[in-house]
């Protein structure tokens, strides 16, 4: 299973169909390993992602919207992609735009349908802990369009209830988003049910899913979700494009506009070869998904079982059954979470403190502080993710790596 | 000077330092030609670009943001791209986000302003020839958030005159959008002297740069712009990647909202290869650049002048001299476009009516109405845009295909 490892470089070059651009001078030997431990930061393009992508890289360089040849082949790719995205969806392929990432879906999906329906309500519904794309996106709307955004109370492993969303539904509530599972804690929310009530009271729902988008079921129907936004990166597609699913009938207007590409759902030249990218990549995904996530979880629980037998003073958040498979989160006390990941990355594991933070600098976590830790324990996150390129022998080594680490820098601490 | 040919596959082959990749079943033989004269639609991606890009496909695929090494290598490389946009922009490298596309860029200049300031005021200028990334923007605000657009007057050659801007400036004017070069007719407007108009007069000036990206210079001071969009795959870079340059104070908030990414300019994890690509490409396009446009304008000289004397009834369109080097656009009167199109694609010569268009169907063009064109003419376009990458023999042969193809439609036409 998994197959191939960016993680480790020398089984990778091994693997490669594309070899020679495996190998360069960063290539290092298998004596002195680097694991990779961030898929919910970011994830290595699947080489056959890059092998179907390779000739929209290169010979095929047509705009899908041209007429020539050129042209209709891009736009057969495109076409293609699409079908794959709809069939993991359970949707036309009609109700998909590929966009440009992962935040631009959320930002397009929730303005779209606050500026359709502002003259019907103002009222929007989500939760403390959703991804930032969400949260400043209905910030603004907050603050310079008369928008006002209930946040729903979540539990102590972020799980959103369905009875506080009922109770929270006013007759000026236009959209609700709830993310399907989260990016610092991994706890998965209940979408289907959220989406069965949305849909009961006539509000648009919204799920941002990029963090489950390779590990969980995406049937938008079985979801009962109106919007859908995905990233390509987090599942082995390249960086710089993502998926925004729109069922039919929504009130909704583009954000993005222009030349009408994707169905008039987003404007702008389509990236070919990142859309072929993603079509491959959540076809295998979702290509024997559940004992991929069977083995995550295995290896997910032997290196939650050892750090925490390991070391003391060590808690897990999130959710300890309802989380995504391959996702270990923690807080760790009387460390700096600054030094841990960089102890982390000279022992050869990357890391995170949660989330990939734009300014570099690590700032309490939002979604700490919202199943209530202190500011303390918010400040001292510890992410490990796993993905279907880890290998066992690169789990047991962070099983030994990261408690290691950890004492070393209490003692440190200590003298 | 050009070097690389994508549009003749076995040249190509030969010059491509991937080579592997630019031999596929698709490959053709030289004997059977096919030139690209579609550069105003897109361009192939340079062999050089592309071996920039290539570690940020395989082994370097970490998300800028994160802190461990593949992050701070990702980092580290796009702000090396930033630079080099910066560096050709005359400008801050802070001044420069990463975009998905052109049309992203011109979105969110034109909502940022527009909404930075509406309670300034709601009146926009801008012309009839824009882009429909900007024409569909404007129109979405007038229809949807009470602004107002004045559309200036274009002269024969669409030319907008700086006279007619301060004419159209009033007290409640926020912004004034006029494109740098038509990707229609290929005409130059005077964007240094509007530029400064709006300065005098304290006015947001943006500027849609995407078809003068790889030719004209675009210092942003000489220019006198505060806005200014730019997309990657215009000149060499891949699809999927755009420039938006923000001035310095400039009021603007962002319509792309989340983990501030890009200085807060534009949120979402950025597309690490595509950025590395576009800061590669934009070096190369305005290296030399003056040579290369010489060298441009004369193949299409050659070109316009082979087609004008070779066949009747047909007209140059646009400024005879004030346009993009490598631009030729006519309209064809008696031929349909689309089966021109066709014709020229069977006869191994990529063209386009004028832009390329999502729906596939050609429809009257908004360009050639404005500049006085009756509906029949506006639907007679026909547009040849040659690049770096395309030959002399390349050029002689479209020379000859051209007419030879408009004189056959035209006799079956009559037969």
């Amino acid at each position: 299973m998994g197959g191939y490892n960016p993680g480790s470089h020398a089984i990778q070059a091994h693997n490669a169909p594309t070899g020679a651009f495996f190998f360069d001078e960063r290539s290092v030997s298998m004596e002195k390993r680097y694991v990779y431990l961030d898929h919910s930061a970011t994830t290595a393009i699947h080489p056959d992602v890059l092998e179907a992508m390779m000739p929209y890289l290169t010979d095929e360089y047509g705009n899908p919207n041209s007429l020539h040849r050129y042209g209709q082949r891009a736009q057969r790719a495109i076409e293609k992609a699409r079908r794959q995205v709809a069939a993991v969806l359970n949707c036309s392929p009609r109700e998909i735009a590929f966009t440009g990432c992962g935040t631009e879906s959320d930002n397009l999906a929730i303005r779209g349908v606050a500026f359709a329906l502002r003259d019907k309500g103002r009222h929007i519904i989500t939760t403390p802990i959703e991804h930032k794309a969400v949260l400043q996106t209905v910030k603004q709307l907050e603050e310079h369009f008369g928008f006002e955004v209930t946040y729903l109370p979540v539990d102590e492993y972020g799980r959103v209830s369905v009875d506080d969303v009922a109770r929270a539904l006013r007759p000026d509530t236009i959209l609700v988003s709830v993310m399907y599972a989260n990016n610092e804690i991994g706890t998965i929310q209940p979408i289907a049910d959220i989406g069965a009530l949305c849909r009961e009271r006539g509000v648009v729902f919204h799920t941002d899913a990029v963090q489950a988008g390779g590990y969980l079921p995406l049937d938008v129907d079985a979801l009962n979700v109106d919007l859908m936004a995905l990233s390509g990166h987090k599942f082995h597609a390249p960086k710089g494009v993502g998926v925004l699913y729109v069922r039919r009938r929504t009130p909704w207007i583009s954000m993005m506009t222009g030349g009408g590409q994707e169905h008039g759902m987003r404007s702008g030249t389509q990236n070919v070869a990142g859309i072929v990218g993603l079509g491959a990549a959540i076809e295998i995904a979702h290509t024997d998904r559940e004992a991929k996530n069977a083995r995550l979880r295995a290896m997910r629980d032997h290196l939650v079982g050892s750090i925490l037998e390991q070391v003391d003073d060590v808690q897990l958040t999130g959710h300890p059954t309802e989380r995504l498979p391959g996702h270990a989160s923690f807080v760790v006390s009387n460390v700096d979470a600054d030094s841990l990941l960089l102890g982390l990355d000279l022992e050869g594991v990357a890391a995170s403190s949660g989330s990939a933070c734009s300014s570099g600098a690590i700032t309490p976590s939002h979604v700490l502080s919202a199943i209530g830790a202190t500011k303390r324990e918010a400040m001292s996150a510890l992410r490990l993710t796993l993905g279907d390129d880890n290998t066992e022998e690169e789990v047991a080594y962070a099983a030994e790596a990261v408690p290691r680490v950890i004492q070393r820098l209490r003692q440190y601490a200590r003298t």
